[in-house]
């Protein structure tokens, strides 16, 4: 039974609870495991149990009761063997951590550069001259323990993942120094991916509720994750996260070389931004938002906007631009951080700096004229073996969403899309999650192959631990209704499982398959708490007298029991059929579907 | 200042905390005056403040000071003295009321057969032989008041409404026994509408209790409510619902006829039919769901289904047929039941008994069997000069959304569409409200005219406040991301002026220009409850050194003091630009729009 009431279950508890374990299905070699979600279901009255369903699983070790994990220890280093294996990485001493990396001067007293406790392990980066990204292998026609791991969880051949990671169509984020996360891979021949934005900001939260933002939004499905912390102590959040990631971790490297210069945008330098850059890497962080695309001429196309620049990293861009009459020197240094970006297999998220922030903005010269200058871009990180994704929306009317997706896969050569939302619609702050919902499903079935959240609390405030769950249910619903949509196969099964479940009244099988089995049983217990309810065949909606799925089953019982498909049924009339009904038949359940806790009718 | 922690606002005291006020924009005649809720917005510093926005109000006097209501009372019959003008229908003693209309025997000591306790006038039909319906009149060439109302509601001619109501391409749901209904039209060619289900079951809920939903959920935005109840007290509930509904009300008739025999479909008879649908179109009920494309031959088509027949109505009469061996008698009357519409003007909503109730039975041949039935029935009804419009879809992916639209409006010749969501997956009980908003924004862009909505209690329970009220936002979300996508003149003005009170950071203007103010503001207060935060150019996402609003606004001002249109910003070069950045900066501001409390990138 779940116990919300008293205190937050742990993840492994969580599970649990659900009728469910962890599982893992063994590729190849024996460090070749991949999670999976198994929740065993109960037999109808009368059959057998169904078979158990397997579900996508993001959550890590922390859902596994046989591995002890503990925050200060980080997670095992699952990949770090396969790493060394290829022979083209070396060990060497990173670069020394500084009070600056953590927004302070030095001799601050606050400054706490101690490495993350339990780390025990060297910095790897590339030999001289060797690419070491999975885009590289790809190209080498090598299939990975990573693109394997991925056929398994994705349910196709470990060459289809190699073949469409080599045509730059999907990315495997997989920083050689982040060997603690699970292979996981994002293009729209995949399921589609949800990425969860945490971080603190100088006005609130600490680095103990970031790792715990993390993991939580790790523990309802988000596969990746963004730290995009500002102020104080991003260097140490930072290790804490990644050192505790079971999921590729992000960031806009840009926030923290800022802070490195006081906040003056007009002290930023190359220098300072590629130290950032090696810094983060060194870390392990999978991919960097890179807003190299924000070119000097594009700026003026901004100034009759509704809502101008609302990128941070696009408007700290603009700002540099505008402030020194130079060329943005992301754009001028790309090539520069291509070679460090291959060092490390971090790939690139192409940020879009000149996103629109309000429905009246979208699909303007502004945004397509950037989004064209990222294609460029992607040819040359190609060149370097570098992998990339491009970042799009924002606030997109829906019938302005198709033309962003149409126009990415043509002038970005078909590299994955990365899109926030889109916001459908700018009326409903405190309900973003739903008007990005919208968008982002729509997106998603487009083509777009990773959905960035959007929880209730855009544009008003930080999110709590509760926003960031809001968010990422509405995600995955997204990405999930994607699925459906572009047909992915095997998507469906989860559906039909829990529709099954729902048509046969088992109830806790319905709860453990959604995407959220406990708030699912805390809202019928609401109405029907005891435990007989959950095997009754009637719920609160209708009650006991009336209940439309017991008629369907009655029919569907009729035809069974004379072997008769549709069309047989009705040759055969309907009056041998009706007299067995009325002899069969008994009470008359009927019950509805729809809302209002009634039948829409 | 709202005042949420100590008791619920009412809708009048709710309006003057969100800076609003109900206003009236008079048509030809003193007695044509349409509400609308007026949004008084604050000057940006050093400027003029913006002028009021007007939004589209379905409150009725509940939010205006000036008139005092009472729910014993009943609200005014605004329209009684237009239909009396029209000289076409008489007055007459209605039919008595009886215990068995509330679901008891005859001498139960509970039946309550007392009307409504503050009606004072008379039950009215159309004259014999006459027509007293919206689309009688639009058909004749007459402008009616209703029509009138209408169009400046809608921001469209008189005459544009007449049209699209002739071509049955529209409806006016308007019982003449339902004076007390603002105005409102159903049609793809107008603004989308929401409905919102509510009623008790046999397991919980009393009357009050669902007279309170129904103004909240017009409080909230619901254009209609539909009456969903069963069990006991279902005509006093909705002679109270009636009395105090300032939008149309619909039902599903055979609930109540169901409940007459004792819950036995066997025992159901025309004529307990009939019966009924005198008492409720009596009573004043605006539209009837009835499922009369629920034909014997198409019963047989569900049975391999995933789910069955999950609509209540749908499975009473396919019950029906089944234990009968009989036409199904909603088809087999169909014309009488059409005399009986038209002599109180209440529209059909042809009901779909079939829809699908999981993904994998989306657009399947029963489905489809049925719309097409009901295609046939709209030309009948129309013969009658009988309002109609046509339910539709339930659970349907989204690739398989724009197949319903398309279809319906040719079988059923652009009779308006009123579709539940439809939920776009099943995996998501708890959260079907967003399921759902997905595919009921898509669907509203493809044209359906009203939208049913779901509650997060869909499949679990019976929604409580909270949930009419999440139902209803998220269905004004996906009605007005439609809106927006078909380019309904005018919609866009609404984001324009939210998304412009943001950039300038009139933080309550934001908020009172939203769907829910005061969640807006709750959430902004969560990290800055502090009275200067309301107007900080900052907030708490990013702090008060990060935000890409005031870089905007720099660049903005520096196009505007120049004179100069993006494209002569270019031709004069970044250089002078540069140079005036730097002077006039001082600090840069740099904040975002994502989520995550922080950027995207």
């Amino acid at each position: 039974m779940l116990d919300t009431a008293d205190r937050t279950l742990t993840a492994a508890e969580q599970l649990a609870a659900s009728n469910s374990r962890k599982v893992y299905v063994e590729g190849s070699r024996p460090d070749i495991r991949v999670p999976a979600r198994e929740v065993a279901l109960t037999a109808a009255p009368g059959g057998a149990a169904p078979a158990p369903v397997r579900l996508y699983d993001t959550s890590g070790p922390y859902t596994d009761p046989a591995v002890g994990t503990d925050i200060r220890r980080g997670l095992p280093p699952l990949r770090r063997r396969w790493i060394e294996a290829r022979g083209d990485v070396e060990e060497y001493d990173g670069r020394d951590v500084r009070p600056q990396d953590d927004g302070l001067r030095d001799g601050d007293v606050r400054a706490n550069t101690e490495q993350f406790p339990a780390l025990r392990r060297g910095t790897l980066r590339a030999k001289a001259g060797r690419a070491v990204t999975q885009l590289h292998y790809a190209r080498q026609g090598v299939v990975t323990p990573e693109m394997e791991f991925i056929a398994l969880r994705e349910g196709v051949t470990p060459e289809f993942v190699r073949d469409e990671v080599a045509r730059g169509r999907a990315i495997i984020p997989s920083n050689v120094n982040h060997p603690e996360s699970e292979p996981m891979i994002i293009g729209r021949n995949f399921l589609v991916k949800v990425n969860a934005n945490i971080g603190n900001s100088a006005v609130a939260s600490s680095i103990e509720e970031e790792v715990e933002k993390m993991t939580w939004a790790t523990r309802w499905g988000a596969d990746t994750v963004m730290d995009l912390s500002t102020g104080r102590n991003i260097h140490t959040t930072r290790e804490w996260i990644v050192r505790n990631a079971p999921v590729p971790i992000g960031t806009v490297p840009i926030y923290q070389a800022l802070e490195k210069v006081d906040g003056k945008v007009e002290d930023l330098t190359w220098e300072v931004y590629r130290d950032t850059l090696i810094e983060q890497a060194e870390q392990g962080v999978d991919y960097f938002t890179i807003h190299a695309g924000v070119l000097l001429r594009y700026i003026p196309l901004t100034a009759k906007r509704v809502t101008g620049i609302v990128s941070r990293g696009g408007s700290i861009m603009a700002a540099w631009c505008l402030n020194r009459h130079e060329e943005n020197f992301l754009y001028t240094h790309f090539r520069e951080i291509c070679e460090i970006m291959r060092s490390y297999d971090v790939a690139f998220s192409l940020g879009d700096g000149l996103r629109p922030g309000s429905v009246a903005d979208a699909n303007d010269e502004a945004q397509f004229a950037e989004l064209r200058t990222l294609g460029e871009l992607t040819e040359i990180a190609w060149e370097h073996d570098v992998q990339v994704m491009i970042e799009g929306p924002g606030h997109v009317p829906m019938h302005k969403i198709k033309e962003n997706v149409d126009l990415q896969l043509e002038v970005c050569h078909e590299a994955p899309f990365y899109t926030l939302g889109p916001l459908t619609t700018d009326i409903a702050p405190g309900y973003d999650h739903i008007t990005s919902a919208i968008g982002a499903a729509m997106i998603g079935w487009y083509g777009t192959a990773m959905l960035c959240y959007v929880t209730p609390k855009e544009h008003l405030g930080l999110p709590d631990r509760q926003d960031v769950k809001d968010g990422v249910i509405a995600y995955k619903i997204a990405a999930h209704a994607a699925d459906l949509a572009k047909g992915h196969p095997g998507a469906q099964a989860w559906d039909d499982a829990l529709s099954k479940a729902r048509f046969e009244f088992r109830w806790r099988d319905q709860f453990n398959l959604s995407l959220d089995p406990e708030t699912a049983m805390a809202m019928h217990d609401e109405t029907l708490p005891a435990e007989p309810a959950k095997v009754a065949h009637f719920c609160s909606m209708c009650g006991p007298h009336f209940c439309s799925m017991r008629i369907s089953q009655d029919v569907r019982a009729y035809a069974e029991a004379h072997g008769i498909a549709e069309d047989d049924a009705i040759a055969v009339g309907m009056s041998e059929k009706s007299r067995e009904f009325r002899e069969a038949g008994g009470k008359i359940y009927v019950r509805a579907d729809a809302s209002g806790g009634q039948a829409a009718s």
